[in-house]
């Protein structure tokens, strides 16, 4: 672990810090993920908005505690709806998180990729592929905090690089698990220091309890159903037990 | 309870025609929800259909046995439908329940509500925030059933008022429960001779079957599983022996 | 069973090369079902991208091993995509299945369902009353293969007819289980020679599997749950044991 970053016990704060005074996330998510982002984020503590409108989101975020921005499904009107609530987010200070999903794939995607960057995410959650194509490199933090996911996860800031080895296999075979945990993120940031305090708070949480879930689950359905629990009632013990950061 | 006001029994008739018999609710909810409610109307026995497009709903509405409108997530195009959803309805003599969710907090919402409350809604559902924000005060009644949830669930009519003490916390910690619950008042007037009826035996059934199924849940993922399958199996007589009506 | 129609073998072989090779389907569904789906797709081993968004699903499809296509909540920018998609699958010889839910309720669906329909799906998968709609007959084949379910489901080609008479009520109290299966016949259609080894493959999979799930569940939401481990760790010699083809 580098100095400068967080430590088990910083994330694990955070977790406590959420679960007793909760907090809004305001969610411009696509919509294969919305109703899992919003229970996973009521079992955290949290209390999820998920509006796309056009109309409505800028109160919405400039009232939340954070926001949480996913490109998944460009419609039209979610496209508006983003560009609108990082407006909003800038304006009142509501720190962001930004997930960039399959900005690889679509050129239209990355391009909107680059454009919400520029409105300061606090945090970039990509996979590796995503960061490549955004052109994040060993020398170019594209964020404050990029939180990159895989099977080892690794958070960087400037001041250093760790990497999460927790989690199970079961977690891909769940639609939705990466971009809630972006949501999750994000209502860590509300009672995080730093953007890393928070990005490693979520990443322990969603990894420690997706093995918790996995050892009784027969399949992903009920995987799904014991990750939901797991989140709600992990105990603080089990994550500084199984947490394995370097 | 106050004289006029449906009974227990009368509540308990309302749900057990419509596992009899069933029929079909148009539901124009908002898109986190659309997946657990047409669940919850078909472990209830109801035939969901779901469709927001402009082109379409006027048929489907017509056709129905009645309609549920929630003002979640107001995308340009849900808008809408909405409209042409009421009007349809109101042609057509097809009761509905109109559900303004958070339009305290959304002044485009709280104006679109106040328009869709024209439009003449059998059952308005809204909590304690939501009702004030739209007027409702103890001379004010906006709907021939207003239900005002919250610990303690409250229904009144031109008639009188009566109250319900059931549920459970871990109700508040799935998404579209309440939502849900809108859905069903409007399966249950398919066979209510009052909207309060339906709007008594909703509030009864998803109370009720929550306290049974967080007897048996691990957290909310395995309660929202076990809450649809005691939705489908209550047994009757456990509304009756639990109801706390007032 | 007809000369010239796929076997419970070449069903089963479908299977085992989906859950060892997998393969990416780009689904255009109702946003009812788009969840389920994904959640589906990924416990039979394959890879669901959703993306209903015009200005990106050229990208998609024309990269897919398959499209499936389902006519539910016919929003203006998603019938776009649609018709996008059809056109972009026809140019990289995407294979695609088209479901018309309820086409025969909607007249707008209907015309639009004939439109799609042109663009030469391999498999169409319809109940009687949408095959009816759309003009089906003892004598008029409108794809390669059609694939019309109900208590008892039937396969149509050019070659024959052959039907499975296996499956649980409960399929029926679940949202969005035939949208699914019209995405799983999509994933198969990968790994299969002929539309009519998908869709057996599909009917059986999810037939065999809802009949172990049932065996376990309290009710639809567990249902639900199981459904999915089953479509996941369903052993192949069940099919060969439970099949009932004719």
């Amino acid at each position: 672990m580098s100095a400068g970053m967080p430590t088990l016990k910083d994330a694990i704060e955070a977790i406590s810090a959420l679960r007793r005074h909760g907090g809004r996330v305001h969610c411009l998510t696509n919509d294969v993920a919305q109703a899992f982002t919003a229970n996973v984020l009521l079992a955290c503590g949290a209390a999820p908005s998920m509006t796309s409108s056009p109309r409505e989101v800028a109160t919405f975020t400039a009232g939340a505690g954070s926001l949480s921005v996913n490109l998944g499904t460009l419609q039209t009107e979610r496209m508006e709806a983003i560009r609108i609530a990082v407006s909003a987010a800038r304006q009142h200070n509501v720190p962001f998180v930004l997930d960039p999903v399959k900005a690889d794939i679509s050129p239209p995607r990355l391009a909107f990729a680059r454009d919400i960057l520029g409105g300061g995410p606090a945090i970039l959650r990509v996979n590796a592929s995503e960061a490549e194509a955004l052109g994040a490199g060993r020398e170019s933090q594209l964020a404050p905090c990029m939180a990159v996911t895989g099977e080892i996860d690794r958070i960087s800031t400037s001041e250093g690089t760790l990497t999460v080895a927790n989690g199970t296999p079961l977690m891909d075979r769940v639609t939705a698990v990466g971009c809630a945990q972006g949501a999750v993120m994000a209502a860590l940031l509300i009672h995080s220091e730093t953007p890393a305090q928070a990005a490693l708070a979520a990443i322990l949480w969603f990894a420690i309890a997706g093995e918790s879930a996995a050892g009784t689950a027969g399949g992903p359905g009920s995987f799904a159903a014991n990750f939901i629990d797991r989140l709600y009632d992990l105990p603080l013990t089990s994550i500084e037990e199984r947490a394995s950061i370097r």
